[in-house]
């Protein structure tokens, strides 16, 4: 018998989100948990844990889907390496799979994300596109031909750690100046707080439970009050996140550019300068073609969508 | 009757080089002539005169491919610019299939050579990898899952106009420190003129009827003399270009980057500091996983091979 519903599950540094979908793509059922702060095999029960509940809903599934802040391989099966969980060279598809009795299929969280809105979400109309996922970091999938673009590795569409400027700050990852430390959310609260002198501190916004959501939501209540040095911030962010953006537009040739993550929950906010700031660069690029700037439109959600439905193809929307 | 030749033809700003080739690669016939610098429909004459010269020497080729250094839109059939060229909007492959006879395709420059390194040469082994042209200017074609990517429009892997440094010189693409601009063949002679206060000359190298060539065989028949200003060029050239490779290795995850165009006949003089410059800015991508950087084999004819091989192909090696 043909599943009626799929199983998708998006694991990140502060909740593991799942959920029940049917094949148009509406959610059924959804669950959050926090994301045990331990050692890998907790967090893997927390996933075990969250696969069987949703199960519960959903008899019917065969496959599970786990988007991933992460490094996946190739073969979607293990966890090279990530920058947030605990995991390196982790067997977590097989592991799972093995206590679950199903397919189990990994996937980066950013590439689940932008496979979600092309199935489902402002991603649609389009065959070559990326996904931008603005978080505490900056990822992004990348669509082509209407394929989710692996590379050799799996490790494709790693924007985050392309350089806007080599003399900016240093980033964790050995360079300086990447969009990571110039666009992501942790950059909009720095921006914010230079600009503000003093501002909301990191330590207050963790004591919130959710570090990186307090501070978009606190920043963008702001800008969309009016606040100028909330606006000032969005305004940095979008002009690194432009070029960045268009270094990866250049080599790409998109035909849509989509906003996604936390952070683009801001919608005009930060769409609007890094459009502007995107136009700027692409002056002879845009002499002959035009490529849109959009914001997601699945929200948090995006990245177990997408797991799932990819998680229900067999061998996945790849040419291998 | 099944073709056993194909024809090719590469134009650049300078020479139009021809070739007929058997299906295993081999070159059974090369011609060159220069390109006439008038208007659109002298170089067109040039073509179609190129095309009947090959064709007397292969009469039973049915496809004439022809490399473009510009951008051609996803049909393959017009040149939509061309920044060396005077194009814009040519419907070329029209136009010369009408005089021909013969199915005609248009492919990008680099984009051709990608692919003939991936049939007859260094990329035989990788399905996914990416060729950058290292010539006047700057290209890249990129190869992923085995397809060649062209993007929502024809016009991905323009390499040459991602930012390496925001403070940079200006490029005529309206941008400061593209790779263009601190890497290519013309950035090497500037460096070296720089380095050495007074040099080479434009104008000198201008008189010799090939620029580019011209300056690319003395800075690099300095450099193998033990020059250190020559080397010194060179060490310039690699540091700018390993940094702009680093951001398309982080977004594409090839298996492989081959170095190619003109400079790249200087071989290790400039894949030593090239990869020494990738490795640096990899540090965290290569704790996972490695990416190979190795120089063209097919040298000036790959272009003119990969474009023919392409035009053999029924709909060519895309998904769509």
């Amino acid at each position: 018998m043909t599943p009626t519903h799929w199983i998708g599950i998006d694991i990140g540094a502060t909740k593991i989100l799942g959920c029940v979908l049917d094949p148009t793509g509406t959610i059924v059922y959804q669950k959050t948990v926090l994301t045990p702060q331990a050692d890998p095999r907790s967090i893997e029960d927390a996933l075990f844990d969250m696969a069987r509940s949703l199960l519960v809903e959903s008899n019917d599934a065969k496959t599970v889907g786990i988007a991933v802040a992460g490094w996946i391989d190739r073969s979607r099966r293990t966890v090279l390496f990530s920058p947030l969980l605990p995991w390196s060279m982790e067997p977590l598809a097989h592991n799972l799979s093995a206590r679950l009795g199903l397919t189990v299929i990994l996937e980066n969280d950013a590439n689940a994300a932008a496979w979600g809105e092309h199935e489902f979400g402002a991603g649609q109309s389009f065959d070559d596109f990326f996904l931008v996922t603005i978080g505490s970091g900056i990822g992004a999938g990348i669509v082509t031909d209407g394929l989710l673009l692996r590379g050799a590795h799996g490790l494709a569409g790693e924007l985050g750690h392309t350089v806007v400027d080599p003399n900016g700050p240093p980033c964790p990852c050995g360079r300086r100046g990447c969009v990571n430390i110039l666009a992501s959310g942790r950059a909009l609260q720095q921006h914010f707080e230079e600009l503000r002198g003093v501002g909301l501190s990191v330590s207050q916004a963790s004591e919130a439970g959710e570090e990186d959501a307090v501070t978009g939501y606190s920043i963008t209540a702001a800008a969309r009050a009016g606040d100028p040095i909330a606006l000032q911030a969005f305004a940095e962010v979008g002009e690194s996140l432009g070029r960045g953006i268009a270094d990866l537009v250049m080599c790409h040739d998109p035909a849509a550019v989509i906003l996604g993550g936390g952070v683009a929950a801001a919608g005009e906010l930060l769409r609007g300068p890094t459009e502007a700031s995107l136009r700027r660069c692409l002056v002879a690029h845009e002499s002959v073609v035009q490529t849109e700037v959009l914001v997601a439109l699945l929200g948090p959600s995006a990245g177990a969508l997408g797991v799932a439905h990819l998680a229900s193809l067999q061998g996945g929307p790849y040419t291998t």
